[in-house]
């Protein structure tokens, strides 16, 4: 069995779950445009994060699917609500929810995924001290989540970004729901507040990893592989970590030409003369390092629990994320 | 002490946890975004219903604070996402949310104060088990107010509705909301299941009677009064229960007539004369009777309850509610 298998299995409960709960109810417009973009598919890489998470410290992943689930609509309700901000008509290869729906009921179908999410979290068979938890942690992470948002639309409005508040606008908008799977998988695991928030931590720096990546990715894979236009991210004249990196290492001309390229509206020529920018820069390469040091660490924290099977997948899981595509 | 000056007694602590709650943090524009509407005032109407529910039952108010500055967040983030739907400027008075600091963070500081909702009721210092009974039934609130929201806006692009849909639709909508404030107050004052169930009941009923005077006020009274242009409704064309009531009474002629108003651009001249074929057909006095009706029940209901200062307090809230403005 390969690993897309292996995690297909682990996230089947999963999608089990969300087809139950996203069943569509009265009035229809709006449960249509809820489960829109969550049941059209998706590698469900966080509720999954929990599953594992979970095994690995010796727990029951039975318990753990509603709130896996639970994090899939809070992935989702940011996706929905982040596609009406940016106006992106896409999302992995099927219309945005707005698109379909239009904005206003965009606007309610995500808040229809949020609120479900904590009926959720308390529909877990588990005691209410560890629901209460859960709750609180989760809660917590979406206001960091929006947090990054606005950090993400402040950097649209500025003429330069730091490298280290671009990674701290990643760290709150991708990265922490990566953490609270570990951290929610190991508390109903029954492990402790300790353990748990080592393992948040480990997860979280994966989940930059994985952005870092999903950036790199944007400028370098084919429309088909990522399921949206390629080089989106620069013809909205977003300044992502790639592009951070590359004003920082290109010369005078370089950067000159890539900035006027971020700002202007794009031909797909312009696109690819950016990306030349990028490698020429050796930003490319820079962000392969980097999400491979964050993958590195995140090997040595695991290489502390026993060795199991739940903790291979974790490994295999950590490879997939930050490697999928090459 | 008149009953103003008591209701403001039972909503200082709870503004003051929320100005606690909402201090602004970095990023600044999310988090000043997140404090607009809910630290521009208000009458903290659901919070002060909790609160007393909570001391009629034999509880400790001061335990159910946090839990009553969460229905506050929740009812706030609905008006600011409601406001960028329905684009409405004014909210109370006051520019709207979206107005100062545009969409996209309206919607993010909508998200923010949901999320607050969940961490508010989690630092309850009430048992683990009521905390997550609360933290449902919030849940499950937030999304039928999504349902009443969307049932709203589908009634936009309908001919005619119906005046059970319309009342479905706001208690949905509008008074869920209180039945979850009683609820909550009569649950964290430790009552039963059962009792907790009928006082919400009532709120909700309260809720109901409140919301038609809430249109009935729309269509009678002065910008000043409403915090709002006056006629709103009747510009934006809304099928409130005003004009169901009215076209289900009106001759031919003012019937064809209302709905030329509605489907149009107004004068000031025209509101008025909608208004005029509202009185004519005795709509506006089936609203007030049916606004009393609600709140007769409620008064009944209380009336089971052993007299006291909280009940007497609640009696009043009720008048209040629906009579104010008269």
């Amino acid at each position: 069995m390969n690993l897309k298998e292996k995690l297909a299995i682990k996230a089947k409960p999963v999608n089990k779950a969300l087809e139950k709960y996203l069943k569509i109810r009265e009035p229809k417009k709006l449960y249509e445009a809820s489960a829109h973009i969550p049941l059209a598919g998706g590698k469900r890489l966080r509720p999954v994060m929990a599953m594992i998470t979970c095994d690995m410290v010796g727990g029951n992943s039975e318990e753990a699917i509603p709130f896996a689930a639970a994090l899939e609509t809070i992935h989702n309700f940011t996706l929905v609500h982040d596609d009406v901000m940016d106006d992106d008509d896409l999302r992995h290869g099927v219309d945005a929810c707005h698109t379909v729906y239009g904005i206003s009921t965009a606007i309610l179908a995500g808040d229809t995924l949020f609120a479900y999410a904590f009926e959720m979290i308390t529909d877990c068979n588990i005691e209410d001290r560890v629901k209460a938890d859960l709750v609180k942690n989760i809660a917590y992470v979406v206001r960091k989540i929006a947090e990054g948002q606005q950090m993400d639309i402040n950097f649209e409005e500025e003429e330069t970004v730091d490298a280290k508040e671009y990674l701290e606008m990643i760290r709150l908008k991708t990265s922490i729901l990566f953490g609270a799977a570990a951290y929610g998988g190991a508390k109903i695991g029954g492990t402790s507040e300790e353990e748990a928030r080592e393992l948040e931590k480990m997860a979280t720096d994966v989940g930059l990893g994985f952005q870092i990546w999903d950036d790199y990715l944007d400028a370098t894979a084919s429309e088909e592989a990522l399921g949206k236009p390629s080089g989106s991210d620069i013809r909205q004249g977003k300044r992502t970590l790639l592009v951070i990196e590359t004003l920082n290492r290109a010369n005078d001309n370089d950067r000159k030409r890539l900035i006027e390229i971020l700002d202007s509206q794009n031909t797909d020529k312009e696109i690819e003369e950016a990306v030349g920018i990028m490698e020429k820069s050796g930003a490319l390469e820079e962000c392969y390092k980097q999400a491979n040091g964050y993958l590195e660490d995140a090997h040595n924290t695991l290489s502390n629990y026993p060795e199991s099977e739940s903790r291979q997948l974790f490994e295999e899981l950590l490879e997939y994320m930050v490697t999928r595509g090459h």
